[in-house]
């Protein structure tokens, strides 16, 4: 019997589209045995401009149903700063529990970075996903007056602390050098950065043989330029990791080849996997794109099934097509073709 | 009648001493016709070993008689986190009402940089001081147990942004670029970062000729290491301040050159100029600490005491000294010894 993957696609605004019409190319491509069938989810900016929506009950009762879900982007200059972010990404993150925000960084071969000198970079991030400075409770009183208060508030819990840095140890464990380092800024945020200190050393004790370090974040932006050979996987904040994870981003090629899963690891609800970059209304609709970002989150949400074979194909072209691209621009379409067939042509006979 | 400056000295721990007896030579090298009085202040790791005390009531109101606080770093391995950086550092900020972070990030030619095309950096950041995530208006409950929340609060208000908004737009319409960019998080934290914006476009209105853009703080990762020749002048909250002040400092050639002022604009309390660095305990006592961002610290000193020309012959002299660098390590004195004789060869004759 064949297995079936049945995957909500959010592909939303700009070059959203573009990229995972691409990323779903090389899925197809990617699998044999394994049928997907896709659910297109009508959500973003140009929903919100016609409805008013972002994310309904609705919507998120039917995407629950899914085993896993691919998002583009979201998001036009028209929609109000926070609308999206709160109300769909964010939504998402939260009611499915996706508390493991994950960040692969890797320095393919020819790819051309901002660094003189960058080592061989290969690192995980995983970025605390449900907790931090982004549970939504902050809030202001008399605004727009010159009494305005406005606050946020980072709201850290042992449990939700505990879970996240769990995972992280049991990838740094999996990893040959079996080293996480903890980003946070406990000399200031004593109260959370203390949490999260004490959870890093109780944790470590169930996970013996991996090395452990602290950095503050302030130091660790230092290090991500001098020396991201340095890291092996970083768990963090929220907040932190996604700055963490822009800049590593930045030194390993850019946010076009940057993919991450917003991962709940313990299925009960389904994962997301989506491109870090945005929508970039500036480029889309022109073919401009770069796939690549997206294509690597597919083999994100392929090993995340239980599918890492597929997963380690998808990776290989991706740092086959990286090796061999010229300065020659090519399509967005160009670009998935060529990883969908080298993908297709890497499948093990059966 | 000769002017006298009276100067608070904290050289306080590790390469801290090394350093501000340095930066103390420069001062005193690039003055004239004024006089240094300063009053040593023993304040740090040392002395709360001794005796227990950050930063006791006595001590502030003995700080608060100065023109001018020089401060060289605090901290070593024995004091828990967060003691020294609470009661002390960011005490004397807050109590001094150090609102204006100056940090400016020049990269001085000569100078190794990680990044293969640096272009020409020269910005300032200009960080808040005194509200954000470093108020200190955290807590937790039931610490240590399963069931422990750690919250953080970050307090913004119109009074605070806004005077640290008009601090930034005078300085930049000062230079001749008359750029600002705020830098925030405000499609997640959509009210301190709606007040940040409100305030950055309601203060626009009265520096016209100064341009403004807006940049999420995890673009300005990308932008730091990819383009930093297009900052200007940058306005951010203190967290991100922090930040991002680590990341130029990385990038225009590392925290071993990175000055502040912690700056009090309207003279109600003395203001406090540092390295970004901190004490360093592994190579403390040997001589080897870079003198040079304490130096470019007093720089920034003498410019905020309105000697203006005196801060650019310490300055140039820097720049002189930087650039003729050979491979050779010199000593910290030796360092400073040769800054103090250039910026003495450069005064005016008079
Ligand atoms: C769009 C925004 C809410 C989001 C975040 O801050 O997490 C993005 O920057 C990311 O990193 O996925
Ligand atoms: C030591 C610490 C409290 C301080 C800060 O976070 O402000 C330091 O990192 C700095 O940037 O001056």
């Amino acid at each position: 019997m064949t297995r079936t993957i049945d995957l909500a696609v959010i592909a939303g605004d700009g070059i959203g589209q573009e990229v995972v019409a691409e990323g779903l190319k090389v899925l197809d491509a990617a699998l044999t045995d394994v049928t997907v069938r896709t659910t297109p989810y009508d959500l973003g900016a140009a929903r919100w401009h016609r409805t008013g929506e972002t994310l309904t009950d609705e919507d998120l009762a039917a995407i629950r149903q899914h085993d896993a879900i691919l998002l583009g982007a979201v998001g036009d200059p028209g929609v109000p700063s926070g609308v999206l972010e709160r109300g769909l990404l964010l939504r998402l993150r939260f009611e499915l529990d996706h508390y493991v925000n994950l960040r692969p960084s890797k320095l393919f071969p020819g790819v051309s970075t901002p660094l003189a000198e960058p080592g061989e970079i290969d690192f995980v991030v995983v970025r605390e996903g449900t907790e931090g400075p982004y549970v939504g409770n902050g809030g202001a009183i008399r605004v727009g007056t010159p009494h305005e208060v406005a606050n946020e508030v980072s709201v850290n819990t042992a449990f939700g602390v505990e879970r996240v840095v769990r995972d992280a140890f049991a990838r740094a464990a999996a990893r040959p050098r079996k080293k996480l380092t903890l980003v946070h800024k406990h000399n200031v945020l004593v109260h959370a950065g203390h949490l999260w200190r004490r959870t890093v050393e109780r944790v470590n004790a169930e996970f013996p043989d991996v090395t452990v370090d602290y950095l503050h974040v302030d130091a660790a932006m230092i290090f991500l330029v001098t020396n991201p050979a340095r890291f092996d996987v970083i768990v963090t904040d929220n907040l932190f990791g996604d700055i963490v994870t822009d800049l590593a981003a930045a030194v390993t090629g850019g946010i076009g080849l940057a993919a991450s899963g917003n991962v709940n690891p313990d299925g009960t609800a389904p994962s997301m996997f989506e491109p870090v970059h945005g929508s970039a209304p500036d480029i889309a609709g022109q073919g401009k794109a770069d796939p690549t970002a997206t294509v690597l989150s597919v083999a994100l949400l392929l090993e995340h099934l239980g599918l890492g074979d597929a997963a380690a194909r998808v990776e290989r072209a991706v740092a086959a097509d990286i090796a061999a691209r010229g300065t020659t621009p090519r399509t967005t379409s160009e670009v998935g073709d060529a990883l969908a067939a080298a993908v297709a042509e890497a499948q093990p006979v059966s």
